[in-house]
Order: C-alpha cells, then sequence, then structure tokens
C-alpha cells in the first residue's frame, strides 16, 4: 500500500514533468528566437501528447493521472463498480482506494505539479520571454486560448474532448493488445489536432488553472493580465466531459 | 454471446467517436480562425489515422470495423472460409455469427455513428462555421472531395485504397508481432498521405455518404449543395476494393 | 514448407503494395492538383516508412524482404553462420532453406512486384499525371534523383544508408522488446529524412530500377527519358551497403 | 559476460549510427540542395528521436548508452542501489558490473563512436557541404547552437532537458507495459520539440564536444571556429541533469 506521501510524489512529479515538457514546446515554437519558431502545429499536438507520454511513465505509480478530470472520472466509475480504484488496479495489487483523502491527495498534487512544471519550464525558457514583446503570445506559452471567444460554445468544445479522452481510458483496459502509455499520447495527440486551434484543448483543469496563475505570478516584461475572464471554461468543460465520458460507454457496457 | 444491442452499441459509439474527431481535425486545419489553420498535410494523414485509433479502441468488441467495406470483407472472407466470424474470434471466444441479421445491425450502427458523429464534430467547432464564408471548404470538413474531378478515376483510387486497407487487415493475424490499434491507424494515415490529395481517401462508404447527409441537413450560413453527384464514388469504390483485398491475398495463401 | 509459388506471392504482392503506397505518397506531395501539394517533407519520410510497414505485412510469410539488398545480405549472413535461414526463422518453424533457387525467387518476385506496384500507383493517380506538365517531377514520383549530381559521392551515401538499415536488421532480433514491423518503418522514415534530400535514398535496388522501367513504359504526357545514365548508382550502393551491414556488426559481435 | 572489447564495440558502434544519422539530418534540411531544406522542425526532432532508436537496438548488450550522461546516472544510481549494474540488468542475465574501467570503456567509447559518425554523416553528405557557402549553417549541421546566446540560461535548460530524459530512462522499467527503444526515441523527440530551438538541445556531453571536435578536423570550404567558447555548456549541463535525473525520483520513491 502506497503512503500518502508517495501518492502526493507520483501525481506531483508525473503532473511536473509533463508541464514544464509542454510549457516548454509551447515557448520553442511562440516565442521569436527559437529555431522552431512558428514550426507546423504538428508540433504542438506531438509536442503535448508526448509531454503526457513521459508525464504518465513518471507517475506510473498512481495511474499517471496527472488530470483532475481523470481522478473525477475514477470516483464516478466507483460510484457504478464499488470495487474499483483510483488507479484501475485490483486492491490487491496495488490498487489505491477511492476515499476523500487519496482523491484530495491526488487532485491537490495535480494543482501543485502543474504549477511547479510551469515554473521549471519558464526557468528552461528564460530568455527567450526577455526577447519576445508580445504579452499575448506570452500569455499562450502557459494557458489556453481559444480560436473564437465565445465561452459556451468553447465549453461545449472542452465537453467533447475530455468526454472522448475518458471514454478512451476506460474502454483501454479491454483491448486485445496494448503499447501502454503510447495509447493515451496519441489519444491526445489528435485531441489537440482536433480542438487545440479551437478551444485550446485544455481538456484538464489543473492544466490550464495552475498555468494560468503561474503567469500572473512569474516575473516578465511585457506582460498582461491572466485573462482570468475566460478561466472557468477550460475548468468547468473537462469536469463535465469526464462525467459524460465515464457514464456513456458504461451504459453500451464497453468499460472493461 | 453479444447481444444485437450490444453489438450496435459497440460499432455505433465507435463509429460516432472516429467521425467527431475526424470533422474537429478537419474543422480545424480548414476554417480560419482556428490556431492550426493551414497547417501541414501531416495534421490531416495522422488525424484520420488517430481517429480511427481512438474509435478502434472504442468499438474493440465487435472488431471494430466502424466501415461496411470492412463488414463486407469479412462477409466475403467467411464464403471462402465458413468457420470466419464477423469480429474475426473464434465462435467459442466471442465470435459473432455471419449472419444477415448481425451484418445489419453492423452496417446500420455505422451509417448512424457516422452521422451522429459528424454532429457531434459540428456542434464541438460550431462557431468557427459561423465566420469562415466559403462553402467549398466547409463541404470539405465533412465529406471527400477529389483533387481532380474524374469519376471513373476516382473510383480507381478509392478502390486501390480499400484494397490495401483490407489486404492489411486480414494479413494482420499472420504476423508474428504486433502493436494492436496502432497498427490499422498508421495503415490509414499513410492512405491519407497518399490518395486523400487524389481522391480523397474516404475508403468507407459510410465516412462520406452520412457525412454528406449531416452536412446537408445541419444549419449553416454560406451553404452550398452536397454535390450528391459525387456521392457514389466513395461509395461504389471502397465496396469494390474490399472484395478485391480478401480475396487477392486468399489467393496468394496469406491470409491467416 | 512453403512453395515456391507461395514464396513469389509473398514477395511479390508485399513489393508491390509498398511501391503502390509510396508512389501515391510521392504523386500526392509532387504534382499539382493533389491537396498535399508541396506538404512538407515528413510527408514523404513517414510515406516511405509506412508502405514499407504494410508491405512487411504483406510478405510477413517470408520475411517481408520487398528488398534484394536484404535477400544479398541474408545470404552473406549465411556464410558466416551457415545455419541461417534466408527468412530469420529456424529451419524447424518455417525457414525458408539459402539456395540459388530460393534466392533467385525472391529476387525475381521483388523486381517484378516493384514495377507492378508503381503501375498501380500510377492508375490510382492516373489523371494528376495528365494535369502536371513538369516531365523532370513526374520521373521523380517513380525513382529517386539525388540533390547534387555526383555519381561517386551519391554511391557513398547510399552505402550509408543501406549498412545502417541491414545493420539494423540484423541487431534487432537481440533486442529485449519490440514492436514488429514498426521498427523498421521508423528506421526507413530516418533514412528518408536523413538522405532523401541527398541521394534519394533507394537503399534498394528493385525499388529503383523497376520505378524507372515503369517510367519508361507507362504511357505519358510530358515525359522525358528515365535517366538510365544515373540508374546504376541507386542499385551497386545498396549492394554495397548490403554486405558492409551484414559483415561489420557481425565483427563487433552484435548479430544475435 | 561481455570483455571489454565488446562492451567498447556496443557503445562505439550504437553512438556512431546515432550520429551518423543524426548529421545526415540535420544536413538534410541546412543544406540548401537537398530537396528537404528548410522542411519542418517536425524532422529534426523525429530525426534525433530515431537516430537514438536506431542507435539503442545497435548497442543493446551495453543497454545502449549512447550518452555519458547515461553512463554517469547509471554510476549514481549504483551509489544509492548497491547491486545495480551499469546496463540495468541483474547480474547473472548480463549485468556489467560498476567499475571504474567498465565506466571508462563505455565513456571512451561514447565519445570515439560520436566522432566516428560525425565523420560518416560527413562523408555521406559531402557534396554538399562543398555547395553551401555559410560557416555559421555548416557549425549547426555538427554541433549544437543556442537560440540566445546566454551561458547560465542555457546550462539551465540543459540541465532541464537532461534531468527529464534521465528520469524517464529510471522510472522506465516499472511501467506495466513498454514499446522498447521506441520510448526513448519519443522523449528525445520531444526533447528536441521543448529545447532544440532554445538550448539546442544536446543532453549528451559526447554528442556535442565530439561533433565540435570533428568539425573542427573535418575539411571544408567556408568553415569557422568550432565556437568552443560555448562548448562547455552542453557538456556541463547534461552532466548536472544527469545527477539530478537519478536523485530526484529516487526521493519520490519511483526509480523501480
Amino acid at each position: 500500500m502506497m503512503s500518502g506521501i508517495e501518492m502526493f510524489g507520483s501525481e506531483f512529479l508525473g503532473t511536473a514533468v509533463m508541464m514544464a515538457i509542454a510549457c516548454m514546446v509551447s515557448a520553442s515554437r511562440s516565442l521569436s528566437k527559437s529555431a522552431a519558431f512558428r514550426s507546423d502545429w504538428i508540433n504542438a499536438a506531438l509536442g503535448w501528447g508526448l509531454a503526457v507520454y513521459v508525464g504518465v511513465y513518471v507517475g506510473w505509480r498512481t495511474g499517471g493521472h496527472l488530470n483532475p478530470s481523470i481522478t473525477l472520472a475514477r470516483v464516478v466509475n466507483h460510484w457504478f463498480n464499488p470495487g474499483a480504484t483510483l488507479n484501475g488496479m485490483p486492491m490487491g495489487k496495488g490498487g489505491i482506494p477511492v476515499t476523500a483523502t487519496n482523491v484530495g491527495i491526488f487532485i491537490l498534487a495535480q494543482f501543485l505539479g502543474a504549477f511547479v512544471g510551469c515554473c521549471i519550464g519558464y526557468l528552461a525558457t528564460r530568455k527567450h520571454f526577455d526577447l519576445h514583446t508580445d504579452p499575448d503570445v506570452k500569455l499562450t506559452v502557459f494557458c489556453t486560448k481559444p480560436g473564437i471567444r465565445s465561452n459556451f460554445w468553447n465549453v461545449v468544445s472542452e465537453i467533447v474532448g475530455t468526454a472522448v479522452l475518458v471514454t478512451w481510458v476506460f474502454v483501454n483496459g479491454g483491448t486485445p493488445t496494448q503499447v501502454g502509455p503510447l495509447g493515451v499520447a496519441l489519444v491526445i495527440t489528435v485531441l489537440v489536432l482536433a480542438l487545440g486551434g479551437i478551444s485550446g484543448a485544455a481538456l484538464n483543469p489543473a492544466r490550464d488553472f495552475s498555468a494560468r496563475v503561474a503567469y500572473a505570478l512569474l516575473p516578465m516584461a511585457d506582460k498582461r493580465d491572466a485573462d482570468w475572464g475566460y478561466a472557468w471554461v477550460p475548468f468547468v468543460g473537462p469536469c463535465i466531459g469526464a462525467v459524460i465520458g465515464v457514464v456513456l460507454p458504461g451504459i453500451f457496457g464497453l468499460v472493461s
């Protein structure tokens, strides 16, 4: 049985590594002195997919949620299947019980990890923030920005994207063959191809909220506000999507 | 043994998820306010490949056909190998018998799923359809359009592409090592690299026909007709290709 | 034990499928009415890698050589390890003995398969050849063309590329984990990234020679000669590279 | 038990193949007569990832370090876990003891292999160096160059990148499913997406230092100095990062 500190460490470090990589990829494409400046969208999509890939490996002991939406979906799944655990393993093989304390540890670790990851990513690309002067671009290195500002429709986009992600996670266990964490990396990649240009494809409340806090706190020339008016969209959408994503395939009898 | 409703659910949800993702990827590349607007062709090819990837996971209980061509090929295969089932598993392990009812359920689910998937994809990218004014581009978000309009040669392209896909599906079982649904994702990716710019690479009657119906029915400003004169090409081509794709490797003794 | 006709069928169909896909990918990027026209180089590299991927699956019963260089390397390997077979399996499990007849069957099937594959690829993209008028571009859809015309240095490039490919094939068996034919697809992808723009990265005498014959024979408007003066470079280079690629890791004790 | 010569051969050949491929990919994107000239950044990232992929297969008998940072991390790991070996296997299954001699053999092989690999890559793209006249570009074919010249912040970038790589390597063993050397290829790919445009993403002292020596020694028109003033950055950064990358997940109890 893992201790609370071990659970925290696994989710914290996994989320931090994921966000650090994702911030660096975003900075590399967005800031003008980088050799990857204005590279094709595939770099953003594959960069996010593989950031999740590395993070899931690092957070493997807790199932590599790295995302409060996934934790929420696991809780909902537990209501339907009382034997289910937070990390999807049978209790005897290291399954983490669904308790309020454990859920709280997971979610706290995810928000803190995402914040620390942003700070690491910022440090690793520090000088490029000094020499790029557009504050809007600097904000999008950290948090999501929709292609068209319409809160309702962007919530819809985030719901659809997160529902697909969560559905995949829950049907995944039943498929005959697997490639491990590479599978979720490919799902994230295609969701960024699908919705990155539409709603920003947060799909994860911690990924966006903590990044917004990091942007607000980090010292930076040519800075703007953190666009807090939009912050609830990539927070609420993924939460609703997570519930749909676990209930819907359950109705169809597809959750293994 | 799966019930008819379970079969329907598996093919329906798998096809819907596939089409929703594919529509969103297409909208992201085609509509002008998206951050992925005019991104490289690799995004289209990988986007379609991974849309199939996710869909096959979701529809795993029925073998993840998501495509009447695959179902047709399984029927043809059954004529040659009377023990063969619709989902390729031995009868005792959950194999679905090749009966007219089951085939009908599969194909109905695929056409309905593709239609619903297009509607979900449309909802998730809703505002971008309002602000983009070119009706031709909006049509290509949904259904295929050839590079050069020549019905005969585009049927040939669709036959070749679908025959390659179906051949791969049928020889796949005999290979020594596998990566699961990632394999078919890569085959779709390369077929979109190969024929996406030529005939549109439908390779699937439901994918194109239901998308055309969805385009015709969905409310949208700056809309044109659904180009029904071309609709038979991506319908007939994949059906012929499916038969060739199962007969040809069978003649060479390569179907496992 | 496979019959000679079965061996022929496996190598023939595998090579034909590989070349058909590769020609279509190349036509899609090179001919001006395609939606993938002038897409990024990654499409060429991934397109070739995945063309080999599909072809190796189709030709799995003979080990999926699809390339006289690989067959040659297997023959050289047999001189060093008398128990080795053409398809790398132990004799009792379906290994194909290294005899002059079998080697002849393999190589004949590869050259004929590559030719037929080009014809299929041409048919599937037929109209695009009519509407594109640059004969040089049409030639490069089929066969390789170096970035700089220098026969000696292009032979060097082809030797290095093929030696890397063959080395990988022979050390592959000893690695702890595998992803099956995906491995060789990734090796081809990176070799096209590395040398596609330099020497054209033929790495396979059949791939280039048969494609040149196909270009010379197929009816086509705005056609030029098949540049036969360069044809020996992508023929001789891969043969030399194949021998180096099997001898070198053998000396280092890395062939499993 | 491997002999010292076998160890040397495995690391030497693996590193040489990796660097040869990486140099060729870089030359293909950077030198103006190549068909891949100015192709998208994804080609650089995937090219490096897959260069490591092939190299790790070739150097599999020694665990495919190809990088003094990895060897250093294995030594540090041995201090914490006295049973640990250089190649991560249990001693009885071919584990290489952590001795000064073995460590010396590994690191010497890596530096020499990287040098020889650069020479091979140079030969395979020889003519393109004659016809491209910009000395700065030729230098970047071989060694790393930061987007912004700030030694301190580039050391930080290299520390972060290498720490992520080494962390992944050490937690990797504990994950439930694997794809073999493809995993590390994907990690390298995303780190080049993340930091290739920032600090150049050396992540490996041998990869940069030996490449700089190769540039300095190889005959070449339009040549500049090898920018030795920057050489310590991609040397020291990866060494510090390696130590952090093994200590940090060890503290969190994530090293398997």
